[in-house]
């Protein structure tokens, strides 16, 4: 612990909230997000960190039901499109609820801002840290509406061609998502993709290496004897009794 | 509110860390993360969302000081690439402290996995939606690291494929971040490139629009008075007396 930790009970509520948002589908239809919520959700995706400070993002809220509809048709026209990719899968992606456009309270598309070429900074070999800021922020918001008891969903099933054209974006603008946010029904405890069957998340020992790629930690590890135990535990606790 | 919002306390402590978080740079030589700590990170991360359920995210743990050094020597080697291509900004950039590499009490590489062209779902017409998973799983950590009292910083300054071979990754894995983490000597009430003059953040008003691209929120706006006139007070209060 450092000097600059936060509270047991508040760092307990941040991993709780982390462990807690969900990517939603399901919305409670005619529902209302507060105007004041809205702006605090808002100005906690803005708080996110940006490459060179480029603040990358761009959010256009959805007001117009008619917008709203034919964005919707854009995403029902991608999902047979996706659905033949998937080849032996594609009944099975079709059976599945994917987004929740048309009964969100709230919709955004959020969209990589024109003009980016012009910074550089931590760009030069990774042009795409724009699309990771961008992220950030999002994750951000997603933390901030769950904390509000508001779901959200993130969806990537669209051709952003022409959802840029939809909303008369700039040639170097790019939507990268298109969010539907508000009161929810439930909470689900698991993925939604997990709870549909769809595939199953993987314990984090897997996902960690050590020193190389495959190297799992501990191999050799004079110095992480309790690092590869504590790993070992899948999922730990998120309460902490001995903070 | 739903029923399902946290408690005015944990609402603020989450908007608090979103705050209060930092891209930090300067670390207390010599500190250490305790193991449990860094579990409980890593599995913050682990929670993220990830499109289709992929979680593409890998995790380097770098313990070895040998590699550590040539990490560092790697940046070193993309800073004044970078410093040419900014121009006539070159040696200001040069001037600023951009990586606590050699500094930080744990280093990790980032990478998007290999074999990421099996996962089609949400990703046939927006294939970078693993960069977008992957960086809101970082986003996680930076969160529960600042609640924890411990800094991180993102350092996009490489060569990808040298680092990609340094790790001896496979090569459809990419590397995609350099974490630098640990206890830092403070937290900055602002971003490390706004007090070292190199930029200024924007307020949240320049980057909302609504129903159409540059179109203000509120022109026409029957249903948004209230909305407008939130966003226009810039920042909002973190703390929320009436939540």
């Amino acid at each position: 612990m450092t000097e600059y930790a936060f509270s047991a009970p508040d760092r307990e509520a941040i991993y709780r909230v982390i462990a807690e948002r969900r990517d939603m589908r399901r919305f409670v239809p005619g529902a209302a997000v507060p105007e004041e919520v809205l702006a605090r959700l808002l100005q906690a995706a803005h708080a996110a960190p940006s490459v060179g400070l480029m603040q990358p993002w761009r959010f256009i809220r959805v007001t117009d039901d008619a917008l709203r509809k034919r964005i919707h048709a854009l995403v029902e026209e991608e999902r047979p499109r996706t659905a033949e990719a998937l080849g032996p899968r594609a009944a099975e992606f079709l059976k599945l609820k994917v987004e929740g456009i048309l009964e969100c309270a709230e919709l955004f598309v959020v969209a990589l801002s024109d003009k980016r070429d012009v910074h550089v900074f931590g760009r030069r070999t990774l042009p795409q840290m724009d699309l990771a800021s961008v992220s950030c922020a999002i994750q951000n918001l997603w933390l901030a509406a769950r904390s509000e008891g508001l779901g959200m969903g993130w969806v990537s099933l669209f051709d952003p061609q022409r959802l840029a054209a939809l909303l008369d974006m700039p040639g170097d603008a790019e939507p990268i998502a298109i969010l539907c946010l508000g009161p929810v029904p439930e909470f689900p405890d698991r993925p939604a993709l997990e709870l549909d069957g769809w595939a199953v998340a993987r314990p984090l020992s897997e996902f960690i290496w050590q020193n190389r790629w495959d190297q799992p930690p501990g191999q050799p590890a004079p110095r992480t004897p309790r690092f590869v135990r504590a790993w070992s535990r899948t999922p730990p606790p998120v309460t902490m009794s001995k903070p």
